[in-house]
């Protein structure tokens, strides 16, 4: 999984009938270190998340292991929102919090 | 799933049995901020999706969940063409009009 | 699925015993334009290409969808070969005619 | 696989359901010269591996394959956790002793 | 699949109770020019490959594909030992001899 910023959302009405009803969302990944990177990923989001949380992207065939996406045509998935994460014992993020870097 | 223009297509004849009757489209990776990038795709169109359209591809083992590419020896499809998108509440781009950037 | 040049074979007498029989293709990726990139894979070859054809690359799990690598330990194969594609309405590769570019 | 270095944790208490119980490593990448990359995972932690233990991280289908990770939504996994290993007749790293480079 | 060397080997006493017996090698990979690169992988054994031979890596599911590896956490085998290559006709390597770069 990688940790991502949810920064918009796709919309696509023509799309495979089994991906009906699944919100597409645009998901920044930035590093253990708060910073963003150029990579982008559209993932189905299974959780609800809201632009501008932080949350884990879970890619492949892992993407389809949830009752929304089974048998999908879905390659990502955000399946987590992220409370709060530490490195080397110093806490990086704090859901909620100004971010600490 | 990545957004993508289509800007080709691609013919083959000879090929795999299963793969009869797929259209096969030349499909480059496109950033949010709808810069071209040098990432190329050749995807099964399940779609009909037309040139210079926006699209998802879908990657993988997910790129056969579909009617037309199960049991297929093909690792991407178009599975939606894409109306909209906005990042940070900001419309990036709506099909059928100049693109705003 | 990307476009290559086959531009090599591989012989390995020492395999798992379900790789017995399928040939083994060096394939070297190139781009839309024609040009060729650092990128090279080692393909079953399930079409019986010849050296300096341009053919299409399927990979991961969908390498396994053929009668012939079907539960095959191969993550690579070669599922066609190119005829022609076009970009922007024009023809960037024709199979039998000197490279228009 | 590749071996990398537990770094840190991450809390997320909104998952899908069937994330519950499985806790979230930070691992960062390292080369075989212990050198370390640029490159991190939050891979499911199956071995209950401590801060700064080397470990082996499988990703893609083959983290599900444990009782644990088995259809859950998960793309990596830490499935190892390294004791020694040495290239070329020498020994690069031994747990528990001074790094040797 | 890729081409690599096998240059050295990784043991871990503790890992998931299905990876037990499995030889882990490190391998670099190489180039069809036998150029060494940065890009290394522990891979599952079951060829029984010696340090400095070059061999055959499949990756992913595919890597699962074997009778000592099915349903097992490992994405990365070695599945064949390389006897030869040639690239536009022209050796590019022998086992057994000195290498022709």
């Amino acid at each position: 999984m990688f940790i991502g910023e949810v920064i918009g959302t796709v919309v696509a009405t023509r799309k495979t009938a089994n991906m009906d009803g699944l919100p597409l969302r645009l998901v920044r990944k930035i590093t253990p270190g708060l910073q963003p990177t150029a990579t982008y990923t559209i993932a189905v989001d299974v959780m609800g998340a809201s632009e501008g949380e932080l949350v884990l992207v879970s890619s492949g065939s892992s993407a389809r292991q949830t009752l929304q996406t089974d048998a999908r045509p879905c390659d990502a998935i955000i399946m987590a929102i992220v409370d709060t994460w530490q490195v080397d014992g110093a806490v990086q993020y704090t859901k909620g919090e100004v971010e600490p870097v």
